[in-house]
């Protein structure tokens, strides 16, 4: 018989708080859907109603944790600022996103990224995503003027590696005292005006023998 | 009997060579100095005339990493290139080395990783060295008109979060595979021509709601 999808819903949204208090008790150890059944006071039979498999189980614990970065990219995407505050925005709200999580509950923000480790190809998939976003800021900087001579994917890479410290979940722990949202703002300002192909760059991206 | 100081310099030398086997063998577990004794086929007794605890060991052990680090920081520093190659080659040379010593042997290089992260003090007087230099190439980037409006700490600060990719031993072998020396170049580009502050910065450092 099946349920109308609300109650499904309702289940799986349920069974991730459960598998939220599973990490958080238990660090980043897998957790089988049989230990989740259990913990549901559900048959083993039953969850797979739920979950398919638990492939699926870490796919919708991915979901979850990406859910609320993947609106503010969509959202700073979507919205008329100038290209200068939506590129800042891109990165600056999910940092306080990242922080606001980690600072909540330190154990748990780093069960989840132990968990990301153990599930690379779904991390990708959102990293891939943010870099679609990325793109799409990079395309209307450049009809603006920016980083010209680069391409998209270039550009995309090189802001990447300049904000790394904003966006890589596991270097927040190690570096938010010495991260602020001005130094962010210094930066993209920074990469905005000072990134491009100079005529003499091909010639000088050699290593410097000094 | 005191020895003559190259008796012992060539002593202690070995010694960091047995240790350096220790820490390939047995990861970054701590290395008493009885156990190196008993390693170097000498009296615990004996071992006390070349290290006189296991803290000044660990001191020689970080100096033998550094050193040719440090070296090339000097010479960096007191070349006579024009900035903007110095402020590069500062971050690539050192770039080349660590990925040099990487891609020698992974594991003794997580190894150190660890042992430094057991012995925090003793890296960070080698991190403080790093930005002293740094600052004096910031100090002749702005007699050049680069970076205006900011302080010294300010870039340094700016600077090496920029290029983090390339000066965080933990980041190389996560992203060995993404870095090379175009995009140091690039963004050190960027940053010299970018990096400054501009009079509507202060009023846009705050988040922006997009």
């Amino acid at each position: 018989m099946a349920r109308p999808s609300s109650d499904l819903d309702a289940g799986r949204a349920h069974l991730l708080d459960l598998v939220e208090d599973l990490i958080r008790k238990r660090g980043a150890a897998s957790v089988s859907l049989a230990e989740l059944a259990a913990e549901a006071g559900m048959s083993p039979a039953n969850i797979y109603r739920f979950f398919e498999n638990k492939e699926a189980l870490y796919e919708a614990v991915a979901e979850r944790w990406f859910a609320p970065k993947v609106r503010v990219m969509e959202e700073v995407v979507e919205s008329d600022e100038p290209v200068r505050d939506k590129l800042f925005a891109f990165f600056a709200r999910r940092f306080q996103l990242m922080s606001d999580n980690y600072l909540a509950d330190p154990t748990l923000f780093t069960s989840y990224l132990d968990l990301g480790d153990d599930h690379e190809e779904t991390v990708r998939g959102y990293i891939d995503l943010g870099d679609h976003y990325l793109a799409m800021l990079v395309s209307e900087a450049q009809a603006a003027g920016n980083f010209s001579g680069l391409t998209i994917d270039q550009t995309v890479s090189l802001i990447n590696l300049s904000v790394l410290a904003f966006i890589n979940p596991r270097l927040i722990p190690m570096l938010s005292h010495s991260l602020n949202e001005a130094k962010l703002r210094q930066i993209i300002d920074a990469l905005l005006e000072g990134l491009k192909v100079r005529p003499e760059t091909a010639m000088q991206a050699r290593l410097v023998a000094v």
